[in-house]
């Protein structure tokens, strides 16, 4: 059969015209699964995020794991302005779901990323975003193992929403959740809190500080695998994203049934920050954070996990913020500074809008 | 500690209200990871959805599985208009990350979802979306394990995007993949091609027929299951999406160094699509399918796959349209219906924007 068909053709001095196409800007076709996508694939993508699990560009990727607990976790970033102080949407992406897989304790490490991009996104703007993603993900030891891309016409986008998805592994005996916390144990925070919400909220609004405000963002996975390096027995993990740490602390007290008292002469929050806040009138414990962390452990451990900590470049600023109690289930109250106490529930909606 | 805290609140008569809010329409709130989220979560997405790895609402889903090879992919959709003959975005998103796994030879077990969507949107569309997709899991045999929702202002997206990600496990023994076609393999295919594509075309052009074109949508992992039992040899399977059968193809061809020759007579189309597509100057060889499959295999096992194809509700018009050569690698070449030879380069761009 081979044989009658290519009897049939006679394919010398066939040229197939492969122009190299030369778009400053991202348009329509980019995301039409023709040529210009697969362009996009080879020029930008693959030499950016290039490893064997990728480089197959199957339908989907195919990886090797061993038997166990695994970890998934999806998030779309939205944040606008795309580029801010201290990192920009394509970083936030990769740390973000890194920091989301590895509140469960799981190690991660494949992530697949899809772009929702803006017909008329500069390319190089793109170039920018990929070149910090392949950083983010080289610095917290993952692979981008499949990924996806769309382009909406101008006007229904906003130059590029980005989707990371993830899986880690959960090592044997970690019994880590927001269900977890117990009366007794110990509230810690790994550092100052509403760096990054005040940075994208300084940018969008104008503002100026003798120190300019940068976001935290950053993986938490290696300051994490030092803490269960020494306590294994660690509740709860939470890195306080959308809503602060006032939204992530009210959802561990419902889920886990327990009351939570702060101490809130104990959290640390930068002065720049707390200035901005102020002008904006805004709280800094409902500011997202993207390098922060939560962690409940039992209170006799506490000392252990802060030590380690704050020997981490991204826990030097850990402190105890508070207990857990078994009064008042499901509600956080914080002793203010000047010796009474509040109730801090959950916001309605949200101070800030794409923040991340 | 803790009796020193306590002893300082007095919770007697506390009232938390939580009024019901109403809203008709998605606000930016809804995406701000405060109540109004929590509130999406819990009245919308855990009824449609609910399984107990979902149920936990951490910020990772954990999950058991046994040692060996998975497959892991992630698709956006951004169609428009969300709904559609035969489907909306919501089934569609299912669908089509169910059906990338499926093409590894995997069988998928669960999905990751991220919704971005415009505010405005009305919370009925998103009610119907929500149905339709928890509808499509529930009868691909998956489940949605982990969700993130983000909100943009309006004029900023275009009603809702959604990110799906998944992951699923492959049997030992099988080896699929786009670089698996070899000389003398038969090419199927599983249907009527162009359906998907010119469904979506005839609503936003306004055309009509006698027989309204409708959405192939759907997901193959049943087939694929049923085609792998008689046939674990299978080389290649692909859904020809976006850029339809022909770029599915000539991207096999290059993964693979073989050539494809294709009998354009065999290639099945519904008489609507073909009339659809000569209105709009198409050829429905370049146009997306959504739940319709090619697959690879060696020649002499071609007949019991077609066999197993055809006696499944999704494989009724199956085919046989072509042979994989070792002439002319990397090139898709098409017999038509006049006795001539024609090459079938894959698009620059796209026609169709938008379709998936």
């Amino acid at each position: 059969m081979e044989q009658s068909v290519s009897n049939d053709l006679d394919f010398e001095g066939w040229v197939c015209p492969m122009p190299l196409r030369s778009y400053p800007n991202i348009v329509l076709g980019h995301g039409g699964g023709g040529k210009l996508s697969a362009e996009l694939v080879e020029h930008l993508f693959l030499p950016a995020f290039r490893n064997d699990k990728l480089e197959n560009l199957g339908d989907a990727a195919v990886f090797n794991l061993p038997a166990g607990r695994l970890a998934m976790s999806t998030d779309s970033f939205v944040v606008r302005p795309l580029f801010f102080p201290g990192g920009n949407i394509g970083e936030l992406a990769i740390n973000g779901t890194v920091n989301d897989i590895s509140m469960s304790g799981a190690k991660p490490l494949y992530l697949t990323v899809g772009f929702i991009i803006e017909e008329g996104l500069a390319l190089s703007a793109l170039g920018r975003i990929v070149d910090s993603m392949a950083a983010a993900a080289a610095k917290a030891g993952v692979s981008l193992i499949a990924g996806d891309t769309k382009v909406v016409d101008k006007g229904h986008g906003d130059g590029v929403f980005i989707n990371t998805s993830g899986i880690g592994v959960i090592a044997e005996g970690l019994a880590i959740g927001p269900n977890q916390a117990q009366p007794g144990d110990a509230v810690i925070l790994s550092g100052t809190i509403g760096d990054h919400g005040m940075a994208i909220m300084s940018v969008r609004e104008g503002l100026e500080f003798d120190a300019p405000i940068v976001s935290d963002t950053a993986a938490l996975n290696g300051l994490i695998a030092e803490m269960l390096a020494v306590c294994p027995n660690i509740h709860v993990l939470r890195d306080p994203t959308r809503g602060g740490v006032a939204s992530s602390l009210n959802e561990i007290a419902q889920s886990s049934k327990v009351g939570i008292v702060l101490d809130e002469n104990k959290i640390p929050v930068n002065p720049a920050v707390n200035a901005a806040c102020e002008l904006l009138g805004m709280d800094p414990i409902f500011v997202a954070n993207e390098g922060k962390l939560l962690a409940i452990v039992p209170a006799d451990e506490a000392d252990a996990v802060v030590d380690v900590m704050r020997n981490h470049e991204l826990g030097r600023g850990t402190a105890v913020i508070g207990q857990v109690v078994s009064k008042h289930p499901g509600m956080l109250v914080a002793k203010t500074g000047i010796g009474g106490t509040r109730v801090i529930s959950m916001q309605i909606g949200e101070q800030l809008p794409r923040i991340c």
